[in-house]
């Protein structure tokens, strides 16, 4: 028995539910986004009986499992949710798929009926295992009260195998009811994989032969490995480019930068052409987002070769270390981002000068969190050259991870400015966010850019090849008739909003929002 | 080949999508809930073709799926559901979840990736199939475009099979853009299990035992399923109780009712308390909803035994006639529910005034949604002597299925006022269904019971007993700090809205709603 576990032993006799909380707490596990029911009542009680667990509940489960992605992302550390059986899992599943696909580290609680229970058909009543598993990396039911605080810590280890995992653990109402005496201590942080010498002398090896080189790098972007992964290309004559989504990246002023994927397949295919050597970070092969007819989906150029550097769960920030010494890059200076801050901008509203008033307006150290969809580009070439900042990406394609993701943000990083480009029509997912925003005082500032159309498919039902789209298709494409008040929205939810029609009520509304304490929306009519 | 098939192969060369909405219109599926992205679009382009095909935009897959079920509570037929890939999917299961528990036909499309782009892991590639199976009857994958209408012809004759079935149909994209000349006849209905002369026979006897019985019932209780039961009850002495929550139900006056079994295991238990023979039609033996420490879950009385006049794949109707005729009672008038308008109430606004208000007001053939959680009970109590309405309940348990499924039940039924009674929690589930109403100018009254917090959760808190909670447990269930303001976020959505402090301000609104044209909100401070 180790010490954790004999000094946690003396406080025998606790519930499940509290067991499983305090193995959270133990393991740096210390917020819960939740949206709890009934066979959660004991694991709500039992966030009573720790001071050293956050709670904050979401009025929709996509909230909860989206805000836990966002602290994830930005902590490195899961948070835990709590839902409530297979239907309040199915609500928060697509921003868990999200999660799953940026790698970030999540613990879901789920609560189920108790295991005498299950057995009868009662109206929730569901297969939760069947509904956790497409979107788990890791997943487990508690048998009894006395598994609850190590299969806790094995969720927390799971989740923090790298680079991250969704671990999701299936509590039934009488594991989390029943007492106990069993505790857990945290387990020892599982490592990447060790550095691939043999890789990194192949990638080296095609790096110096003086064909034209393409690094594709994907993960947690930090300042340290853009530099790394710069110097590479200083030193080698190498592009550095990013898949199209990222979790998360550091950018701005005084950091090495790298290009970011084109979305559209026939683009990326541009962007490649000529690439002899592509060489994999942390990824995989590039291929389009979707597919279209007639148009490839393979996007690696024909006689290009493929190189693995370092694979998603191995070490990468070694293997890029070990990159810059085979390549002799160590004392090769980044290509350093300038700091340009651009005049208030003037002239039409539109994503772009919307973008430069962004820029203008930038604080320092901000957190962007990027679901502008089509009107997002705009912000992103603009704030190239601001102060440093990181900026926050859709990773898994399902729409409405945007709010959630900055109000899980702002709850990791209180002390940051939290700003959230959201497009109108996956904002509508999970508006519910505006609301935890309120109640939690966070600091975020969502810009709604409000064109009033699913823009992306009206681009998208051309490219698969549906021509001439008659009134009943647009109408599934198109946001008006009613027109959405996004201010409404949001001042029904406690949070102040301004409408801007023209660039000049923008600038006005950004510069206010940015001084407001607590959340704030401008609803920018594009 | 039958004639169907020889004409339908006359327009040869459609896209697989084409030839899936022809099938479904030839089947009489004429209404499609779509909430599609890009790998739906051959879908959505396919809707054009076909005018006899109703398309209706939600901006929440919940809102998609909930209306699904609420138009095939009301017409016994199926909609169609459009929805994108796993997450999509992911975001309606929970309304799938209670159509499903509710056996109300339903057909959902459900769009993948192009089967050639499966193999490569795309942000959203994911198990499809695995998301859809916990929630499905009947699951199917198209294999290629010549599958797809003959695909689409089982689901609907899988949702149709007695009483109702979910059906899920995965359609990756180029089984929809690819072209094919197949076709498909609707497929013949599949017939209910035939009346169990034995089962009637063993409930008959045990009606005229002289013990006291229960009719336990369920499924959809049609104004002559209730009066077959009143009619055996009348004549045996017998009780009539349905369960919980049935999917939809006749009430008001002239028709015979059957009391409500109570949610509170302890109340159920008293019902039933005494009872020696109880007979289930339609339904399974009564349990609670959740399981609680120390108290039972299974409400059969000790002592009493189980008798099954007919399950629910079943002949329900024929049952009823048959054990009519084997207990004498074909001439047994019934227990007709009087006609009782209240006067218009006079003081404090209350769920149980806001029930006689509604009384008062209730306009002929209504249709309404219960969702009005722990405030809904007064307005159920008021109106059973109201003029002849359809009744709707959450049948799996799964909140936010209210205002999608008043949504649904609308375009079912456009010359009948329909009535959301709703309780805020849940209301703010699946809000986007406001927007709907709006655009289909949807005649539905959604009267808001704002107590602002999860007053259920607050009871069952102390019943699973977490006693004693502390701040962060009980903000937990609290959903003010900051209060919505359902007026904003009606008109946010292009809806009109009121709120009420007072009954005279409630009845007022609800005078000027019910006369209103196209969806109007009440926002009731309870």
């Amino acid at each position: 028995m180790s010490d954790a576990e004999q000094s946690d032993s003396q406080d025998n006799d606790r519930s499940g539910a509290e067991s499983l909380v305090q193995t959270f707490v133990d393991a740096g596990v210390n917020v819960c986004f939740a949206n709890p029911g009934t066979s959660e009542m004991h694991f709500v009680a039992a966030l009573d009986s720790n001071p050293e667990m956050r709670c904050v509940l979401g009025l929709f489960e996509g909230v909860v499992t989206g805000a836990a992605d966002g602290y994830g992302r930005m902590t490195g550390m899961p948070a835990a949710t709590l839902t409530h059986l297979g239907p309040g899992l199915g609500n928060g599943l697509a921003n868990v798929h999200n999660a799953k696909k940026a790698r970030t580290p999540m613990v879901n609680v789920i609560g189920d009926h108790a295991t005498f229970h299950r057995k009868y058909d009662a109206p929730l009543t569901s297969d939760v295992e069947g509904v956790a598993r497409p979107m788990s990396h890791w997943l487990k039911v508690s048998a009894t009260a006395d598994d609850v605080a190590n299969d806790g810590a094995e969720a927390v280890q799971a989740a923090l195998a790298p680079p991250g995992q969704v671990a999701s653990l299936i509590l039934p109402a009488d594991t989390a009811w029943n007492r106990t005496t069993a505790s857990a201590a945290p387990l020892p942080r599982l490592q990447p994989n060790p550095v691939n010498t043999d890789q990194v002398d192949d990638v080296a090896k095609a790096l110096n032969s003086g064909e034209p080189c393409v690094m594709l790098i994907n993960g947690i972007l930090t300042e340290e490995r853009l530099a790394m992964a710069d110097r590479v290309a200083q030193a080698t004559g190498a592009r550095v480019i990013t898949d199209t989504f990222v979790s998360r990246m550091h950018r701005g002023a005084g950091r090495a930068e790298a290009l970011r994927l084109p979305y559209f397949g026939e683009q990326a295919a541009d962007v490649l052409a000529g690439t002899k050597h592509l060489i994999l970070i942390s990824t995989q092969p590039p291929i389009t987002f979707f597919a279209y007819p007639d148009k490839p989906n393979w996007l690696t150029p024909e006689g290009c070769e493929l190189h693995t550097l370092v694979e998603r769960d191995g070490d990468i920030d070694g293997s890029l270390e070990a990159l810059v010494d085979a390549v002799g890059a160590q004392t090769t200076p980044i290509n350093a981002v300038p700091h340009v801050r651009p005049d208030r901008p003037i002239g039409d509203l539109t994503p772009e000068t919307i973008g430069v008033s962004l820029a203008h307006h930038f604080p320092e150290n901000a957190i962007v969190v990027d679901e502008g969809g089509t009107c997002g580009a705009g912000s992103a070439l603009s704030t190239r050259t601001s102060a440093p900042h990181d900026w926050l990406m859709l990773t898994g394609g399902s729409i409405g991870y945007g709010m959630p993701t900055a109000t899980g943000a702002a709850v990791a990083c209180p002390d940051r400015q939290v700003i959230n480009l959201q497009a109108d029509g996956s904002g509508m997912y999970t508006l519910q966010a505006l609301w935890t925003q309120a109640r939690e005082n966070l600091n975020v500032t969502t810009i709604i850019f409000a064109n009033r159309k699913y823009a992306i498919l009206q681009i998208e039902f051309g490219r698969v090849g549906a021509h001439n789209p008659g009134p009943k298709a647009m109408s599934m494409l198109d946001l008006s008739n009613p027109d959405l008040n996004w201010v409404s929205l949001a001042e029904g939810m406690g949070v102040a909003a301004w409408r801007a029609t023209t660039l000049e009520e923008f600038n006005s509304a950004l510069a206010a929002s940015l001084k407001h304490q607590g959340p704030s929306l401008i609803e920018a009519l594009v």
